[in-house]
């Protein structure tokens, strides 16, 4: 309750206390129907463990209240699966897996089942931010650099940055959830000792009861697909937590070129404009990084089952996968309700005087000589700073400056609307890499 | 459920959504008092807020299901505490203070009543810490460095090391809780500014209702004081952590010279005895930096109300209290139950066939000269290393050691009990240390 | 050359090589010093050492070259070292004492000579900091929650805030300086074996010799106080950043309440005013978390001597010092040129046209009622937002209000400047704080 | 000198000062190339510069000394590059360039040039491994879990999760130097502005220069080619950690089953074998997740340039390339060497007197009835651990497992060897994988 920004229901629903339950009661039923295949198990035996599996039936509390003990809550959860099956069918229960084969696999499951919410979420952003791309594409409005107004871009060139972060990350979290998220299989020392040479197979038919990939060997102390993981999850939360941070300070008072569609005020200051959205992505953006630190300070794992750096996985992990759900539905309602004010825009191009176009003034003086030029549009800059006014009016009144250069030249070197590069180009280009990676998928 | 060592019912209870609620409500029915004796509020309204601030009389879901919009619990929970007081009541609740108040408060409430079981635990860990170093103040064990027999010690020696680091972490803790823990009251931008000139008076007398520390100003962009806790915290897991790992690494099959007294094994296993003890707080302390970081990283707020940065930070210093009391809850069972195996250790000693005494083999030989002593020694040891047996027995074989040594000597030389430095007084030292820092307190 | 903030030639002098170096030789100087005065080494020949340990006299190219292999530089210096004496003298150089007695306590050595001109130049940005907050105790400025404007408070306010973090961590900060910074002396695993009955009197007349504490026992493998000097640098990194990121928001050039004295632009960018000093704070302050985090989780440390956690440490100290003393050095050339533009504070203050002053104008109205003054308010706000003009104005223009307020009183409910609440009390108390804790010490 | 593992002489050449200076001259070089060919500059003028970007040209120190002020090396660079040409070269020099871009692109260069090494040593470990997986395929060893004895495996397989991890991390950096490592450049808020519609050729052209990939568009503020990188960095350094971990844990003293092939004792410790190699390991891997964890925190950068954020990644991201340097070669020194000794696992694996064997020898009871054997094994392990012996000895004189087992059969089930599941297979499977992954690259 004291955290609602992450712990909501959703969150709860996709990675809470029921969805491990279920998530080890699904490798317990799959395990099964594997060795049935292989023929290891009964296949009626397989069957009524199968239909027993299904969270519902299962006393949460009194499995959490009996892990503490262990420290885990297979153990709990195996005995209470056994006593809803006849003799037959509960001697085959969990046959060949250790605690950590049903706790790796169900926190697998937990992540592909969040992160096709979140990947979803994630490509829903995109595609807003393409459309905010094509539709700025040539609105100009000042570039900031160190929080300074430096030169003119346009709004969808900014878009078009924020687009091919998303992109990329996007890419590169799908790859992890198709190949890096593999089921668990190996017993106490990942040999898959109790299965004979059906050890492989069960593993295999494992992975593809479950829908995850089939693993090279047990991997109980080769953490790179968790790591691969958290690096996937990291770098999403921290390019949604660029796009929040630009939106917050768009949002600013005193700078007004963005709003967030949702943003409320209360009725003591009616003014305000929380930016409420950003400020939750920019949250799950702080608090990644610590957490893909955990999960990578864990990876060195002693020979076949960590004495505590594998214990310390599961909280961060979950953490992660809430984050980043977190941050994508809510990257994908911040720029869904995102409201552009381009006259804002515009008149902030204003706000120096001109002084923005300096560069442009002193390339259209090149005519002078470059020290010249250059020497002519500083001293009519500390003009404008000094004295209030405007670059272009200044140069239109100086006749140094008209002796080479007619008014439409003047207005042309000082309009920011004229200098604005590759800007629409590079949104095109980012466009394409959109549209290119979304049809490679 | 899925992490049953960190998410125990009394960390619940300490930590979990009730506590909050119940801190919240400590909150209001503080603020009211405190008001009431300022002056601003009628002493029959804080009265009748105060008999309504009980968390069992509320809906924590309604309030969790309500808080996800505002991203604030409070905006809820303040409207249904109005609805359950009278109209002369209901406009004296909340007055003045803003979210963050709320919940900068109760955080630090909840900080404080985790910690106090935290500070006895670790004393308490830290008073059996005390037995074992004078219990074994004399007893011989091989020192270790990188995970290599070197030296000989006492098991009280290393006792000794766990309660010195003990005894600082709990007084830098306790130091934290007693004079950074306090209360938040500011308003929106930090003045107080409903409450006119009284201000600093409630802030006052509401850090003596809720028993925190009184701040020089309101602190909701001032983050030193929960820094300065996630730092105290993060040492006090470290602390735990090496402990852990010594007896982790102590309790191996190889080593044996320690056990947890509640290791257990499996019947397919009879002969392992799982640290679990000692894995709970080595996971704990791997967790424990990456919240401190992320803390630390949150410092940087903006103006008078951070964007995202103080948002980041409830659920990590939850999780970190958590971590710390799973931790010291855990250090005190683990070293209650120790058990100490001082035949094996006395083994151990043997294992090299005295080569860890040729250091004190080639000083007993300083009358042959210098480089004389050394080569003679290492010849010896090259031929044990060769061919088995022990340095004491080639010493006493060889002509050259016996021209200058005795047999007594010999033997004296080749005790690992014979040189263990200032083994025993840094015992001693370290026990008088923890006894004047108990007594300061 | 690379990162020409942080590499600067003050820090490569205060942490360099050549420092390490002479801080290893000052450790082998003061321990031949002490075990004189012990009784344990000739006079003469401690003499003879000491004379001989200066930087200057060795080759540190050679040294390095030679630390490889070992993974140690001790070594090397120590045979160089020895080379330089006469027989005499060289036999009792580095007498029982281990590589990591010497890094140690050189890595102490380091950080007290560093941390004097950090503690140096966090007192200097203190006092600063107070003389900001007493010149504008009175000047109203606009708060900001969020990065919107907010209610009204005065810049005094604001650095009151800063001075108190300032403060705090400086004393923080101290305590770890005069405190826990410790020699180390303990031989191969810590019982100061070769030094027999005198070791604990010569780990106090070195301790003395040095300047450093003297430790309870060796402290190989308690890294308590590493974990609590990483801690007070982080939360000084963090309170230093956060007073950056304020500068670095003020400085905006929609904002442009503050600037930085030697902020400097380009003559393609003459309008521009980097804020490059509070860049390089925040810069610092980004960075060291993690390395708080790397020492924090480096405190496990194996028996007497660590395998790999104790040689992850130097490097990250090394660097949390450089950016605290960056840090610290830029807060205080930051706050002293700091230049405060009131008039944009002013003009910030009108920018929504009264709108922020919304909460007391309704306060002023509650003669019609707490309902209706509300909703009063929010119609006049509402037409403010729709078309333009002020509150004030809307105000004055209303009969409702006039038939309660006067014009007077509608113009001091409309004042920023009448609703600063206890802003200025929290300045003196600020500046008490300041006084009370620079009193102490 | 300081830190001697990782300021090696070859990292400082990969990764120094110089290396650094002739990178940003590369870049230099190659973009007035780039220009020439895009028609923007004259050849004469990219062939002049080019003749000059040589680091030997150029003084370093001083360079860094005049880098302070601007905090940025790139205006000194580009000055004494200037002041080394003639008049019609001289202002092509840096045509279009922003600082960023020429430390971005030097960046990449850097990491592409460090990592070219990186993943030739991580490709010889991984070789090695697959060399000690075969060679040892069969060779029984302990598993351990919890650092505790369990059941047998191979050593062959230990080795097999070593090179599953080896060959995954290494395929997933290669795919970051190839296809993530980009050169940048456009102009101060990434427009390309100086280049007219020239922009993009220019930028394409660079990247062919340069061998970088060329980017979709500039990527001053988004940086998840930087994080993706250091995922990839820290994901290795952990697989190395786990190594090195385990190394360390095999070379115990008490265990004694691996040492380092260049493990060096002292005089005074003749038996030590310090594993300096793993050591070195895992303080790199200790070190990495804190730096990836500041680079993943310094993602959200506002608008076109960051304040603080960009600032802080130069130092991180060399230092995570020198510790992934000293990891690779240290690893591939580290597995080249590795003494495995056999006879030692062999012991190791009868230091339980069969108990690790209890679970295949009820298995083998089964016909007594599953309760039944169970109870015997147990009751005859319980008289092993208190009595000594061993559980065969102690079934073969137990009447009731002489009723339905044979001498040889009692030999078969307590016997390590024979129960190593598919420990053989998932060698041949990690073989296998490692071969694949080489043919495809």
């Amino acid at each position: 309750m004291f955290t609602p920004m992450f712990s909501t229901p959703d969150a709860e629903r996709r990675t809470g206390g029921r969805a491990w339950l279920q998530a080890m009661l699904d490798f317990e039923a799959a395990l099964a129907r594997a060795q049935a295949r292989a023929g290891l198990v009964p296949p009626e035996a397989a069957h009524e463990i199968g239909a027993h599996c299904r969270a519902e039936l299962f006393d949460l509390d009194s499995i959490s209240r009996r892990a503490v003990g262990p420290a885990t809550p297979v153990i709990a959860l195996v005995d209470d699966l056994g006593s809803r099956l006849g003799p037959d069918a509960r001697r085959w229960v969990h046959l060949g897996a250790t605690s950590q084969d049903v706790l790796d696999t169900a926190a697998m499951l937990i992540a592909r089942r969040t992160l096709e919410q979140v990947l979803a979420d994630l490509r829903a952003a995109a595609r807003r931010c393409a459309e905010l791309a094509r539709e700025h594409r040539d609105s100009p409005v000042i570039g900031r650099s160190l929080l300074q107004q430096a030169l003119p871009t346009t709004f969808g060139r900014r878009c078009a940055g924020w687009l091919v972060s998303l992109t990329d990350t996007t890419a590169a979290l799908h790859h992890v959830v198709e190949r890096r998220l593999a089921v668990q299989l190996g017993g106490p020392v990942g040999t898959c000792g109790a299965l004979g040479e059906r050890g492989p197979e069960v593993l295999r038919r494992l992975a593809a009861e479950l829908g995850l990939a089939e693993p090279v060997a047990p991997w109980h102390t080769d953490r790179t697909r968790v790591a691969e993981l958290a690096g996937a999850l990291g770098t999403s939360a921290g390019a949604l937590g660029k796009i929040a941070l630009d939106v917050e300070l768009h949002a600013q008072t005193e700078v007004g070129e963005l709003a967030e569609g949702s943003a409320g005020g209360s009725s003591a200051m009616p003014h305000k404009r929380n930016p409420a959205g950003s400020v939750l992505i920019s949250a799950a953006a702080h608090r990644a990084p610590g957490l893909v630190a955990t999960l990578l300070a864990a990876m060195p794992q002693a020979y076949e089952r960590g004495a505590g750096s594998w214990q310390a996985e599961q909280e961060p992990l979950v953490e992660l996968l809430r984050l980043a759900a977190a941050a994508a539905s809510g990257a994908r309602r911040l720029l869904g309700g995102l409201r552009v004010d381009a006259a804002r825009m515009a008149a902030n191009l204003e706000l120096t005087g001109g002084l923005i176009t300096a560069g442009s003034a002193a390339e259209a003086l090149l005519p002078l000589g470059r020290a010249e030029a250059q020497g002519l549009v500083r001293e009519l800059c500390e003009r404008v700073t000094v004295d209030g006014g405007t670059l272009r009016a200044a140069m239109l009144a100086d006749e140094r400056v008209r002796a080479v250069l007619s008014e439409q030249e003047v207005r042309a070197a000082t309009d920011p609307a004229g200098h604005l590069g590759a800007a629409r180009e590079f949104v095109d280009r980012a466009l394409a890499h959109h549209d290119s990676e979304g049809t490679r998928r």
